[in-house]
């Protein structure tokens, strides 16, 4: 759906903002607990909670994360679920979310409503409460911000912490995520993250927003470089694993594995000197269903083997240029 | 300083997100902690906290809060001042703020660096880390939105809670918040947030954002209606409260200090036996340089005296209309 309404009865402007906010409410439904928690009052009140708490933030924009091929229902999801991915990779727990709205007063209000019950329902299904928003106008503009917060065990699993000689594991396939779809209906690996924050031979974990290629960077400590093989990425091809006919990885398939982006898989390091079958074996009894992939390790700057590949060639997917 | 250059050298477009984000680290300086904690892992870990937690949201959109007559830095601190007004209006205590940014890539690269580093000196002086945040293009936009985490004593003091009788404070000068500057040179009320919800016999409060004859309805309970007296209203003449020659109040000004919005004071309800004397005076002990005036009172419905303001007649700050 157009999320633009051609004429103006079909659009927020004859709504006005609060009733607009009314319904919001209404279709956040059970998703949105009523002030304080919820939405209502100056903040929302939460409980004190435990343990360490995890925040993040990540839009959607018209034009760059959603277009009008994405139901409105999917964006919204998509909104949430970006936000999932990120407290799936410390290992955290979901809990609760703010969504600041940036719209045209030409926006259609059925695109809202559909947005919205689309969040709704994503926020039902893991588990967190919509407790606050803002609505606000912005000519030519359709975004919305999220803010995520949530809790961790004890140790919440950051990027840092991998060194020279672990493997680099991903979770799910990587690419295409566009033509299939994926980057609206992929499945952020919350319970996947969770899992392996608590294995202490995993080190270090981020999940996979702009690309393989640039994202690992940042699990890479100094002095260090990833290893990659392309015959142990795990590459979508329509949605399945299918080996190529006659084997090897065709460069436009690598290209889209590591540099488009949002594949939203989780990639961790595992202690060189880790029991890695042990790890793979619980891994497949616990997410039978979801492929995990040890892709290549990092090894000692400049000291790249001739099969990795160069993965300078492939820059992931760089905002604002 | 109009934010968008006209000159593709000045603009953030050669500059490049991972670029940006380094350098919006290093203007954030001491009011962005290193990560975990502040920005560069997928998610900012915080400590537990004590106590109840509170969140709210609240955006800047170049065209409606600001435009090129502004200065950056006062863009940023007013970014952060209207959420810390609303924690504030809840008694609370501000701690940690991620920072959503929507920009058209034509946005100047000084301006932004003013936004930060007036929001970095706003969150020192009050005590806000600047934990996270997302960059994402949008053509034709400046927009930040900011969420704001704080904590709240035992007793977070919330919007419902008056009772028919409750007398109706007002902190500060009300009206001709644009004329001023006050809608970027104001100073939120923690303190007095803080001390206000301290005291028993306040009732209920929250801070005016939209002008008093829009948000007064909030603190209003069902049945009741708010009665506000016009020569009680501490209104803003310049900057003062000289008194207008010849007494009463001029219908422009009384339009400003009901409908223009913008005041960031707080407004709240002391119950109706409360020694209203002693509030006072503790007031003027504690804070003798911000005026603390009773303006009214709520009365049943239906019930409002001859000299109370029509309300009504004043319709504050509707967004989207």
């Amino acid at each position: 759906m157009n999320p633009f309404a051609r004429a103006r009865a079909a659009s927020v402007a004859p709504v006005g903002e609060q009733e607009l906010i009314r319904r919001i409410r209404r279709w956040l439904g059970p998703a949105c607990p009523p002030a304080p928690t919820g939405i209502g009052d100056d903040c929302a009140v939460l409980g004190a909670g435990r343990g360490p708490r995890l925040v993040t933030v990540d839009p959607v924009v018209y034009g760059r994360h959603f277009d009008a091929s994405i139901p409105a229902r999917a964006v919204g999801e998509k909104l949430l679920k970006r936000n999932l991915s990120d407290i799936a990779a410390m290992g955290g727990r979901p809990e609760a979310a703010v969504v600041a709205l940036l719209l045209d007063r030409r926006v259609r209000v059925d695109w809202l409503e559909g947005f919205y019950r689309g969040l709704a329902a994503c926020a039902r299904r893991f588990g967190v409460s919509v407790v606050g928003g803002d609505v606000a106008e912005a000519e030519g503009v359709l975004a919305a911000s999220l803010t995520l917060l949530g809790t961790t065990p004890a140790r919440p699993l950051l990027r840092t912490g991998a060194r020279v000689g672990d493997r680099l594991y991903v979770t799910g396939l990587l690419g295409r995520s566009v033509a299939t779809g994926h980057h609206y209906t992929f499945t952020p690996r919350l319970a996947e993250g969770a899992w392996l924050a608590a294995r202490p031979e995993v080190r270090a974990m981020m999940d996979l927003s702009d690309g393989l290629a640039k994202d690992v960077w940042a699990l890479t400590p100094p002095g260090a470089a990833p290893a990659v093989r392309a015959d142990l990425l795990p590459i979508r091809r329509g949605n399945t694993l299918s080996p190529k006919p006659g084997g090897g990885v065709a460069e436009a398939e690598l290209r889209s594995a590591l540099g488009e982006g949002e594949d939203y898989e989780l990639l961790f390091a595992v202690a060189a000197k880790a029991d890695r079958g042990a790890l793979e074996r619980a891994w497949k009894a616990k997410f039978p269903r979801l492929p995990l992939s040890c892709i290549g390790a990092l090894v000692r700057g400049g000291h790249r083997p001739a099969d990795a590949i160069q993965l300078e060639r492939y820059r992931g997917y760089e905002h604002l240029r």
